[in-house]
C-alpha cells in the first residue's frame, strides 16, 4: 500500500518530536527543539519515505533516516541564517536572534551529530551505503553554501554558475533523500540513480520557485520577509537572468543597486521588481522551473515499477511545482 | 611490534595531509587545510593508533578513523575560538580572525562531515560500533562546550560541576579515541572499557594541566596567549578551587574581577595570579592532575595483555603528564 503525504508528514513529525535527546545541558537542546518543531512541509523526510514506499510497504526503518535528513536541513538553516544575517525563519525569530550567535553555532553543531545518530539503527549492510549517500550530500551542501557566499563578492554570476550553486546547496539534498529512501526500500542501483536524478531536478525547480516567491508571493504567505533577497543583493535566478538580459540604464541601475545596502529597502524592492517586470523575468523563471519539474516527472516515469506505486510521489512533486508558500 | 610515538604521529600527519578533499569551492577548504596543518602533538590520533597497536600489529585500518578524531577536534577548535572570542590558536591567527566569522562557521561545519567520512572505509561490522562511539563522543563534547558557556554566566561553579564539564568537553574525546582504536584492533569489551576509563582520566588530567599552563607556562612556549583564561574570566580548575578556598578580601577581589572585562589585562593577570599563589593553587592543581594520571596508569595496568604491549601508550601518557606546552 502507498501512504499519503499527510500520513508520512505525521510520521516525520512524530520522529522529530520523540528524539531521544540527552537530559543534560538543556540550553543546548532548547534551540534544537524550537527549530525542529517550527513545522514546514517536511519535504525532505516525506521524499525519503515516499521513495522507500515505492519499493516496499514496510517503511519503518526509513523513518529515522528521514528525520535525519530533516535535522541536517535544519542544522544548515540555523547556520545559514547567521551567515545570511537573516532574522526570520518560518515566521519565527531565527535561532541566533532569539538566543545569540554562540548558541546558534553550538546548537546547530549538535544537530549535525543528532542527524548522524538517526542512521545508526539501520542494519550494518544498509547503514554503510545509506550513510555514504547522506554524508556526501552534506559535504556538497556545504560547498553549495560556500559558492553562494563567494557569489556575494561578485557583481555578475552566469546562469550556469548559479545553477551549479543551487544544485549543490539545495538539489543534492532532495536527491540524497530519494536515493536513501529507495536504498532502504530495497531498490536496485538503476532505480536509485533515477530517483536521484528526479530529486536533483525537483530541487532545481524548487529553488527557482523559492527565488520567485521572495519577490512574487502573496503578502504574509511566505515564511520569510518579502523582498529579503533583493535587499541583501542575493544572487537569485531572477537577478542572474535580469543581469543577463538588462541593457543600458536598467543594467546600470541593477549593478549599482545590488550591493548598495544603504538604499531605502522599500525603494530598492520596488525599483528592482519594476526592472524584473519589464524584462519578463517572472515568466522566464517560471518556465525554467517548469522545465525541471517536467524532467523530474520523466525520471519518475522511467522508473520500472508499476505506475500505481508512483502516484503519491508524483502528486507530491506536482504539488511542490505549484506551491505558493 | 609496537610503533613509536614519532611513527604514529607521522602516520597521522600524512593522513591529514593527504585527505581527498573536493576540488570545488577552494575557499571552503583553505581554512580546513590551514587548521589541519597547524601541527600540535596529534594526541587524539596517536592515542587511537596506540590503542589499536596494543592488540594488533596491523593498524592500517585505524589510521583514517584516527585522523577523523583529529579533524573533529579541530572542528571544535574552529567553532570554540569563535565562541570564546579567541584570536590565537597554536601561535597562529584563529580561522575567524584570519578569514571571517562566516567562513569559520562553514569551514568548521564541513570538517564535521569530513570527519564522518574517515570512518566509511571500515568493514561494515566495525563501522557501526566505531561510528557509534565517535558520534556519541561528538554529542558529549557539544554538551561540554554548552556547560562551559553556561558557566560564564555563573559567579561560582563547584569543583564537581567543573569536573563534569571538562569530562564532557575534553576527556570523553580521549576516551573515544582509545576505545575506537581498541575496537578496530580487535579488543574485547572489557579491554575497550578499561581503555575508555584510562582516556577519561587522562583527559581530566590533561585539562587541569591546560588550565595550569595558561597561568604558569614559560613565556612563548604555550600556543595560546598567556593568562587568556584569567582575562576572559573563564572557569578553570584554578579559579574554581581559588573561589572555594579564598575568604574575606581575596574572595571579594576574585568575585569582582572575574567578569570585569574593562580591567587592565596585565593587572588582572598579576592580581589573580598573586591570589592563586597565596592559596597554593598551583600545587593543589598539580596534585589533582597527578591523581588522574595515576588512575589512568592503573587502568592501563589492569589491561590483560602482556606488559610489553603497553609500553608505548604508558610512555606517551607519562609524557603528557609532564608536558610544559
Amino acid at each position: 500500500m502507498l501512504y499519503t503525504y499527510d500520513h508520512l508528514k505525521d510520521l516525520s513529525e512524530k520522529a522529530l518530536g520523540n528524539l531521544n535527546l540527552p537530559d543534560e545541558a538543556g540550553a543546548l537542546f532548547e534551540p534544537v527543539r524550537y527549530t525542529l518543531s517550527a513545522g514546514g512541509k517536511r519535504i525532505r523526510p516525506v521524499l525519503t519515505l515516499m521513495a522507500c514506499n515505492i519499493f516496499t510497504d514496510k517503511i519503518d526503518h526509513a523513518v529515522l533516516p528521514a528525520a535525519g535528513f530533516e535535522i541536517f536541513h535544519n542544522f544548515t538553516l540555523v547556520h545559514d541564517d547567521i551567515m545570511d544575517n537573516a532574522a526570520v525563519r518560518r515566521n519565527l525569530p531565527a535561532v541566533h536572534v532569539k538566543w545569540n550567535l554562540n548558541q546558534a553555532i553550538l546548537s546547530g553543531d549538535v544537530m549535525a551529530f543528532i542527524a548522524n545518530s538517526c542512521f545508526l539503527h539501520l542494519p550494518p549492510e544498509q547503514f554503510l551505503p545509506a550513510f555514504k549517500i547522506y554524508n556526501q550530500t552534506a559535504v556538497e551542501v556545504c560547498i553549495g553554501q560556500q559558492l553562494d557566499m563567494d557569489f556575494e563578492k561578485l557583481v555578475t554570476v552566469s546562469e550556469s554558475e548559479y545553477l551549479r550553486m543551487i544544485e549543490l546547496k539545495t538539489a543534492v539534498l532532495l536527491s540524497g533523500c530519494l536515493r536513501t529512501g529507495a536504498l532502504i526500500g530495497g531498490a536496485g542501483q538503476k532505480e536509485i540513480n533515477l530517483l536521484g536524478e528526479m530529486g536533483k531536478n525537483l530541487g532545481l525547480a524548487f529553488q527557482i520557485q523559492d527565488d520567485l516567491l521572495d519577490v512574487y508571493s502573496e503578502p504574509g504567505k511566505f515564511g520569510k520577509a518579502k523582498g529579503g533577497d533583493i535587499i541583501s543583493g542575493k544572487k537569485t535566478f531572477l537577478l542572474v537572468k535580469a543581469m543577463e538580459l538588462a541593457t543600458g540604464n536598467k543594467l546600470k541601475i541593477l549593478q549599482s543597486l545590488i550591493n548598495d545596502r544603504s538604499y531605502d529597502p522599500g525603494g530598492k524592492i520596488s525599483t528592482v521588481t519594476e526592472i524584473y517586470d519589464s524584462l519578463d523575468i517572472k515568466s522566464i523563471s517560471e518556465k525554467k522551473a517548469e522545465e525541471y519539474i517536467s524532467s523530474a516527472m520523466d525520471n519518475l516515469e522511467n522508473l520500472s515499477v508499476p505506475a500505481e506505486r508512483k502516484s503519491e510521489l508524483r502528486a507530491f512533486a506536482e504539488s511542490l511545482a505549484r506551491r505558493s508558500t
